[in-house]
Protein backbone atom coordinates (compact mmCIF):
# COMPACT_ATOMS: atom_id res chain seq x y z
CA UNK A 1 0.00 0.00 0.00
CA UNK A 2 2.05 2.76 -1.08
CA UNK A 3 0.90 4.70 2.85
CA UNK A 4 4.11 4.48 4.31
CA UNK A 5 4.90 2.09 7.46
CA UNK A 6 7.29 4.33 8.70
CA UNK A 7 8.35 1.93 11.68
CA UNK A 8 9.63 -0.50 9.01
CA UNK A 9 11.72 1.89 7.56
CA UNK A 10 15.11 1.75 8.57
CA UNK A 11 16.07 4.92 11.44
CA UNK A 12 19.72 5.83 11.53
CA UNK A 13 21.15 8.42 13.45
CA UNK A 14 24.76 7.80 11.34
CA UNK A 15 26.63 10.45 9.59
CA UNK A 16 29.06 11.22 7.05
CA UNK A 17 30.69 14.27 8.96
CA UNK A 18 34.43 14.27 10.00
CA UNK A 19 35.17 14.55 13.89
CA UNK A 20 34.65 16.68 15.80
CA UNK A 21 31.58 18.27 13.72
CA UNK A 22 29.98 14.36 13.65
CA UNK A 23 29.01 13.96 17.43
CA UNK A 24 26.46 17.38 17.19
CA UNK A 25 24.05 15.25 15.38
CA UNK A 26 24.13 12.35 17.68
CA UNK A 27 19.97 13.42 18.85
CA UNK A 28 19.16 13.04 14.90
CA UNK A 29 17.28 10.07 13.98
CA UNK A 30 16.37 9.88 10.20
CA UNK A 31 14.61 7.72 7.42
CA UNK A 32 14.88 7.63 3.95
CA UNK A 33 11.56 7.58 2.94
CA UNK A 34 12.11 8.04 -1.16
CA UNK A 35 14.28 5.09 -1.98
CA UNK A 36 11.82 2.74 1.32
CA UNK A 37 8.89 3.72 -1.35
CA UNK A 38 10.68 3.78 -4.71
CA UNK A 39 10.72 7.54 -5.26
CA UNK A 40 13.23 8.63 -7.59
CA UNK A 41 12.36 12.27 -8.49
CA UNK A 42 13.67 13.71 -4.96
CA UNK A 43 14.33 12.62 -1.65
CA UNK A 44 12.47 12.84 1.45
CA UNK A 45 13.77 12.30 5.09
CA UNK A 46 11.71 11.75 7.89
CA UNK A 47 13.45 13.40 11.21
CA UNK A 48 13.16 12.76 14.66
CA UNK A 49 15.47 15.39 16.80
CA UNK A 50 15.68 14.55 20.26
CA UNK A 51 15.62 17.18 23.33
CA UNK A 52 18.99 19.21 22.39
CA UNK A 53 19.74 17.72 18.69
CA UNK A 54 20.79 19.22 15.72
CA UNK A 55 19.49 19.11 12.45
CA UNK A 56 22.93 19.49 10.81
CA UNK A 57 25.84 21.73 10.94
CA UNK A 58 24.26 24.59 9.52
CA UNK A 59 24.75 25.24 5.91
CA UNK A 60 23.52 26.17 2.32
CA UNK A 61 23.53 24.15 -1.15
CA UNK A 62 24.87 25.45 -3.91
CA UNK A 63 22.87 23.49 -6.60
CA UNK A 64 20.07 22.04 -4.48
CA UNK A 65 16.82 23.60 -3.38
CA UNK A 66 15.27 22.21 0.22
CA UNK A 67 12.63 22.53 2.20
CA UNK A 68 10.92 21.58 5.44
CA UNK A 69 8.02 20.83 7.19
CA UNK A 70 7.17 20.24 10.88
CA UNK A 71 5.27 17.83 11.84
CA UNK A 72 5.29 17.51 15.48
CA UNK A 73 7.06 19.56 18.55
CA UNK A 74 8.93 22.22 17.99
CA UNK A 75 12.13 23.22 16.64
CA UNK A 76 14.47 26.31 16.46
CA UNK A 77 15.37 27.46 12.57
CA UNK A 78 18.74 28.99 12.54
CA UNK A 79 19.82 31.23 9.76
CA UNK A 80 22.19 34.13 9.36
CA UNK A 81 19.14 36.82 10.53
CA UNK A 82 18.51 35.11 13.79
CA UNK A 83 16.40 32.25 15.23
CA UNK A 84 12.61 31.50 13.84
CA UNK A 85 10.84 29.09 16.18
CA UNK A 86 8.79 26.07 13.94
CA UNK A 87 5.78 24.37 14.99
CA UNK A 88 3.97 21.74 13.56
CA UNK A 89 2.36 22.96 10.17
CA UNK A 90 5.73 25.44 9.63
CA UNK A 91 7.11 25.19 6.51
CA UNK A 92 10.33 26.64 5.60
CA UNK A 93 12.33 26.81 1.93
CA UNK A 94 15.94 27.30 1.44
CA UNK A 95 16.50 28.18 -2.55
CA UNK A 96 19.73 26.76 -4.06
CA UNK A 97 22.64 29.08 -4.06
CA UNK A 98 20.98 31.50 -1.55
CA UNK A 99 24.26 31.76 1.12
CA UNK A 100 22.17 31.56 3.91
CA UNK A 101 23.27 28.52 6.49
CA UNK A 102 20.53 26.98 8.04
CA UNK A 103 19.18 23.75 10.43
CA UNK A 104 17.42 22.79 13.45
CA UNK A 105 17.64 22.88 17.08
CA UNK A 106 15.39 20.92 19.29
CA UNK A 107 15.37 22.82 22.94
CA UNK A 108 12.43 21.38 24.04
CA UNK A 109 11.65 19.23 26.78
CA UNK A 110 10.28 16.44 24.27
CA UNK A 111 11.52 15.09 20.55
CA UNK A 112 10.13 16.92 17.50
CA UNK A 113 9.49 15.32 14.01
CA UNK A 114 10.07 17.10 10.64
CA UNK A 115 10.40 16.11 6.91
CA UNK A 116 13.19 17.25 4.28
CA UNK A 117 12.55 17.40 0.96
CA UNK A 118 15.83 17.67 -1.30
CA UNK A 119 18.04 16.23 -4.24
CA UNK A 120 21.04 14.10 -3.63
CA UNK A 121 24.22 16.29 -3.39
CA UNK A 122 25.99 17.43 -7.02
CA UNK A 123 27.05 20.85 -6.04
CA UNK A 124 28.89 21.99 -2.86
CA UNK A 125 27.69 22.60 0.26
CA UNK A 126 29.02 25.50 2.33
CA UNK A 127 28.86 25.32 6.49
CA UNK A 128 28.45 28.92 7.85
CA UNK A 129 30.00 28.19 11.51
CA UNK A 130 32.41 25.55 11.32
CA UNK A 131 35.73 24.89 8.96
CA UNK A 132 34.14 22.64 6.96
CA UNK A 133 33.43 22.37 3.14
CA UNK A 134 31.82 19.82 1.19
CA UNK A 135 32.64 19.14 -2.38
CA UNK A 136 30.75 17.11 -5.07
CA UNK A 137 30.15 15.44 -7.09
CA UNK A 138 33.66 13.66 -5.86
CA UNK A 139 31.50 13.38 -2.01
CA UNK A 140 34.32 14.28 0.22
CA UNK A 141 34.66 16.46 3.16
CA UNK A 142 37.40 18.91 3.84
CA UNK A 143 38.81 21.87 5.57
CA UNK A 144 37.64 25.34 3.85
CA UNK A 145 41.47 25.51 2.65
CA UNK A 146 40.67 21.83 0.65
CA UNK A 147 42.67 19.63 2.97
CA UNK A 148 41.54 16.68 4.60
CA UNK A 149 40.21 16.07 8.06
CA UNK B 1 13.15 34.75 6.11
CA UNK B 2 12.96 30.89 4.55
CA UNK B 3 10.18 30.09 7.30
CA UNK B 4 7.37 30.80 4.82
CA UNK B 5 4.19 32.80 5.73
CA UNK B 6 1.53 30.96 4.49
CA UNK B 7 -0.95 33.44 4.64
CA UNK B 8 0.75 35.26 2.53
CA UNK B 9 0.84 32.95 -0.37
CA UNK B 10 -2.10 33.26 -2.71
CA UNK B 11 -5.00 30.21 -2.07
CA UNK B 12 -6.88 28.64 -4.62
CA UNK B 13 -9.40 26.32 -5.20
CA UNK B 14 -9.34 26.61 -9.01
CA UNK B 15 -9.29 23.23 -11.20
CA UNK B 16 -8.46 22.65 -14.77
CA UNK B 17 -10.48 19.65 -14.78
CA UNK B 18 -13.45 19.75 -17.33
CA UNK B 19 -16.80 20.13 -16.28
CA UNK B 20 -18.68 17.52 -15.02
CA UNK B 21 -15.65 17.11 -13.53
CA UNK B 22 -14.66 20.45 -11.67
CA UNK B 23 -16.66 20.11 -9.01
CA UNK B 24 -15.75 17.25 -7.30
CA UNK B 25 -12.82 19.38 -5.85
CA UNK B 26 -14.24 22.84 -4.91
CA UNK B 27 -13.63 22.36 -1.10
CA UNK B 28 -9.89 21.83 -2.01
CA UNK B 29 -7.83 24.71 -1.17
CA UNK B 30 -4.36 24.70 -2.60
CA UNK B 31 -1.59 27.07 -1.89
CA UNK B 32 1.67 26.67 -4.33
CA UNK B 33 4.50 27.01 -2.26
CA UNK B 34 7.49 26.15 -4.52
CA UNK B 35 7.31 29.12 -6.62
CA UNK B 36 6.38 31.65 -3.78
CA UNK B 37 9.68 30.42 -2.08
CA UNK B 38 11.89 30.28 -5.21
CA UNK B 39 12.24 26.45 -5.16
CA UNK B 40 12.13 25.08 -8.90
CA UNK B 41 13.54 21.42 -8.10
CA UNK B 42 10.08 20.35 -7.38
CA UNK B 43 6.64 21.76 -6.73
CA UNK B 44 5.22 21.33 -2.86
CA UNK B 45 1.22 22.47 -2.66
CA UNK B 46 -0.48 22.95 0.69
CA UNK B 47 -3.78 21.69 0.33
CA UNK B 48 -6.80 22.53 2.99
CA UNK B 49 -9.01 19.96 1.99
CA UNK B 50 -13.10 21.19 3.50
CA UNK B 51 -15.13 18.46 5.03
CA UNK B 52 -16.43 16.25 1.76
CA UNK B 53 -13.54 17.76 -0.29
CA UNK B 54 -11.56 15.47 -2.87
CA UNK B 55 -7.91 16.18 -3.48
CA UNK B 56 -7.97 15.58 -7.12
CA UNK B 57 -9.35 12.92 -9.13
CA UNK B 58 -8.50 9.53 -8.41
CA UNK B 59 -5.51 9.43 -10.80
CA UNK B 60 -1.63 8.44 -11.47
CA UNK B 61 1.25 9.85 -13.21
CA UNK B 62 3.02 7.57 -16.04
CA UNK B 63 6.57 9.56 -15.15
CA UNK B 64 6.24 12.32 -11.90
CA UNK B 65 6.60 10.34 -8.43
CA UNK B 66 4.42 12.09 -5.56
CA UNK B 67 4.76 12.53 -2.25
CA UNK B 68 1.98 13.45 0.61
CA UNK B 69 2.16 14.04 3.88
CA UNK B 70 -0.91 15.09 6.40
CA UNK B 71 -0.57 18.15 8.78
CA UNK B 72 -3.64 18.09 10.49
CA UNK B 73 -7.18 16.07 11.02
CA UNK B 74 -8.05 13.43 8.67
CA UNK B 75 -8.08 11.99 5.61
CA UNK B 76 -9.18 8.84 3.55
CA UNK B 77 -6.80 7.90 1.01
CA UNK B 78 -8.05 5.87 -1.93
CA UNK B 79 -6.84 3.55 -4.35
CA UNK B 80 -7.69 0.25 -6.19
CA UNK B 81 -7.13 -2.02 -3.08
CA UNK B 82 -9.31 0.29 -0.88
CA UNK B 83 -9.06 2.63 1.42
CA UNK B 84 -6.54 3.72 4.32
CA UNK B 85 -7.09 6.37 7.16
CA UNK B 86 -4.53 9.01 7.03
CA UNK B 87 -3.78 11.39 10.31
CA UNK B 88 -1.32 13.52 11.16
CA UNK B 89 2.16 12.54 10.38
CA UNK B 90 1.11 9.58 8.13
CA UNK B 91 3.29 9.67 4.72
CA UNK B 92 1.72 8.65 1.35
CA UNK B 93 4.40 7.62 -1.92
CA UNK B 94 3.17 7.24 -5.85
CA UNK B 95 5.84 6.27 -7.76
CA UNK B 96 5.64 6.85 -11.43
CA UNK B 97 4.10 4.52 -13.52
CA UNK B 98 2.46 2.38 -11.21
CA UNK B 99 -0.76 2.44 -12.60
CA UNK B 100 -2.73 2.65 -8.85
CA UNK B 101 -4.93 5.41 -8.99
CA UNK B 102 -5.22 7.39 -5.44
CA UNK B 103 -6.77 10.48 -4.17
CA UNK B 104 -7.58 12.20 -0.31
CA UNK B 105 -11.11 12.72 0.66
CA UNK B 106 -11.80 14.46 3.62
CA UNK B 107 -15.04 12.36 5.54
CA UNK B 108 -14.31 13.63 8.78
CA UNK B 109 -16.25 16.78 10.23
CA UNK B 110 -13.45 19.38 10.03
CA UNK B 111 -10.52 20.12 7.42
CA UNK B 112 -8.06 18.54 6.75
CA UNK B 113 -4.38 19.75 5.70
CA UNK B 114 -1.59 17.89 3.82
CA UNK B 115 1.42 18.79 1.78
CA UNK B 116 2.04 17.15 -1.78
CA UNK B 117 5.43 17.12 -3.45
CA UNK B 118 5.81 16.00 -6.89
CA UNK B 119 7.02 17.71 -10.23
CA UNK B 120 5.27 19.27 -13.14
CA UNK B 121 3.34 17.05 -15.50
CA UNK B 122 5.22 15.90 -18.46
CA UNK B 123 4.04 12.80 -18.86
CA UNK B 124 0.09 11.42 -19.40
CA UNK B 125 -2.13 11.38 -16.12
CA UNK B 126 -4.49 8.71 -16.18
CA UNK B 127 -8.15 9.07 -14.16
CA UNK B 128 -8.68 5.47 -12.89
CA UNK B 129 -12.77 6.60 -12.35
CA UNK B 130 -13.61 8.46 -15.12
CA UNK B 131 -13.80 8.64 -18.33
CA UNK B 132 -10.87 11.35 -18.67
CA UNK B 133 -7.05 11.70 -19.66
CA UNK B 134 -4.34 14.23 -19.22
CA UNK B 135 -2.01 14.74 -22.13
CA UNK B 136 1.54 16.37 -21.38
CA UNK B 137 3.47 17.78 -22.48
CA UNK B 138 1.07 19.64 -24.23
CA UNK B 139 -1.20 20.30 -21.53
CA UNK B 140 -4.76 18.70 -22.40
CA UNK B 141 -7.48 16.90 -20.98
CA UNK B 142 -9.55 14.74 -22.93
CA UNK B 143 -11.28 11.62 -23.62
CA UNK B 144 -9.90 8.62 -22.94
CA UNK B 145 -10.67 7.70 -26.81
CA UNK B 146 -9.01 10.85 -27.05
CA UNK B 147 -11.91 13.40 -28.29
CA UNK B 148 -11.93 16.66 -26.20
CA UNK B 149 -14.52 17.59 -23.67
Amino acid sequence: MPKLDLDSIEQTNRTSYPAPFAAATAGRHLRRLAPAAGLTDFGVSHVVLEPGGMSSQRHWHEGEDEFIVLIEGEAILVQDEGETVMRAGDCAAFPKGVPNGHHLINRSARPCIFLAVGKPAQSGCHYSDIDLHFDAPGGKFTRKDGSFY
